[in-house]
């Protein structure tokens, strides 16, 4: 299970406050706290602050390479922004995201090649969101073969298949439970990822829907995730599942997280 | 989702207290609460008690239908037990339970089908437990068989793939997970239920586990459980779980329990 640190992302309040006054320890301080809950990647996100988004971007960069070995997750829905920036990244990162737009795939695949990358395809084409599990699945597999076709492994390729508030649609997040299932039994060696928020949106105990989820999602297969590590009950819903799923040998990971007081 | 509220069982010490003192107020208060909470069904269990299993049982069956019209779940591992008692009892229940073992066999058939009764299956013959994913759905087709063949409709049937604790084999929470999904699809209108308990027996934060297993039962298709639905946490991880899956319309289930305080 590959765990992508959400919190630097310039649409919290905290961290938009932070980069806009040039708070580098805020920065940092996030960096290491979601190092030490056990993240894979730091993500890192500038995009609220458009015009400006690639100096920032470069700003954080850097700010995180100082305290942190992990590699980093470069978010931007911009091409030209990614572009700009990863040079000065010092491992090789993972790019989040491209989806079946042309801009976004055609500027984006060679800088994975480039740069050794692993990348997050989103189950979106340039019109259209992947709804049903169906679609979901239908555009995974395009984007699989858009990434193999330019000579990418398929296991550099992390399917976001998206999820939608289930307040809005019952059948929302099901779509997605099952497109995880399928993606990942039709298309072997390709990775899912998925954000967590979005599917409580407008529900009372928002964390007890996303944790939740969370484990529904590693049940049907999810091997990625975009999430605060630091967020403890969070954290031992998916130690928990990814142990019953038979993904955890003698349980260990569980154990050793509980045992630092990282589970709740 | 079929809720059994597992909270009457004299293998807890509380309960065997008040079932030896005859503390009918203490074992109707466990019914109650359990009710409130949701249940469908009340489990009734006497089997600490061995020789005055019957005479027990019988007395908690009164008690308990005193305050609650809730059908109940008559709990014994002995088929004569359960052949005194059923009489008692004025809804139709559910029988726990039946194995390939033909004395359970030959005995609780008779009984679902003149009483009109559900029954749970463990996926167990004389000799053995189902262990692997493949022996579980194996037992449980030879149990669908024999239920069927004696006239019970396979929607009477539920079964209990069993769970053994993650802690002593990896893999034993997972092979009981991929029989619950091949169960339903192998086996169309027949029910899964699992207990929780004994899938994080050795393992520290034990309830994390339960309701975390829970969750990822659901999103392989479970639909019946017993547990103790007062546990509010382990309540807001099936409430949420089965939203996820879309057999929540409208989130209504989800929200109600919220507002009435039952979820955490």
């Amino acid at each position: 299970m590959i765990i992508i640190g959400e919190k630097i992302n310039s649409s919290r309040r905290q961290i938009a406050d932070a980069i806009a006054s040039g708070n580098r320890e805020y920065i940092q301080n996030e960096a290491k706290a979601q190092r030490d809950a056990g993240a894979d990647y730091i993500d890192l996100n500038a995009a609220a602050f458009m015009e400006k988004e690639a100096d920032y971007l470069k700003w954080i960069i850097e700010a995180v390479q100082e305290v942190t070995e992990l590699p980093l997750c470069i978010d931007s829905p911009d091409p030209e922004v990614i572009k700009k920036v990863i040079s000065h990244v010092k491992r090789p990162p993972m790019i989040n995201s491209i989806t079946l737009e042309p801009t976004r795939l055609d500027g984006i695949l060679p800088l994975v090649i480039d740069y050794r990358a692993t990348v997050i395809g989103l189950c979106q084409t340039r019109n259209r969101m992947g709804r049903t599990a169906a679609e979901k699945v239908e555009i995974a597999g395009r984007l699989i073969e858009k990434v193999t076709s330019s000579g990418i492994g398929i296991d550099a390729l992390y399917i976001d298949p998206l999820v939608f508030p289930v307040g809005a649609d019952s059948n929302s997040a099901c779509a997605t439970l099952d497109a995880i299932e399928e993606i990942m039994k039709q298309f072997q060696g390709v990775h899912t990822v998925c954000g967590l928020t979005n599917v409580s949106h407008g529900l009372p105990n928002r964390k007890l829907v996303n944790r939740t989820f969370l484990a529904e999602a590693v049940a049907r297969g999810l091997d990625a995730a975009i999430l605060d590590p630091a967020d403890k009950q969070l954290l031992g819903a998916l130690r928990a599942s990814l142990m019953l799923m038979g993904k955890d040998e003698y349980c260990m990971g569980y154990i050793k997280a509980f045992r630092k007081g990282l589970l709740a």
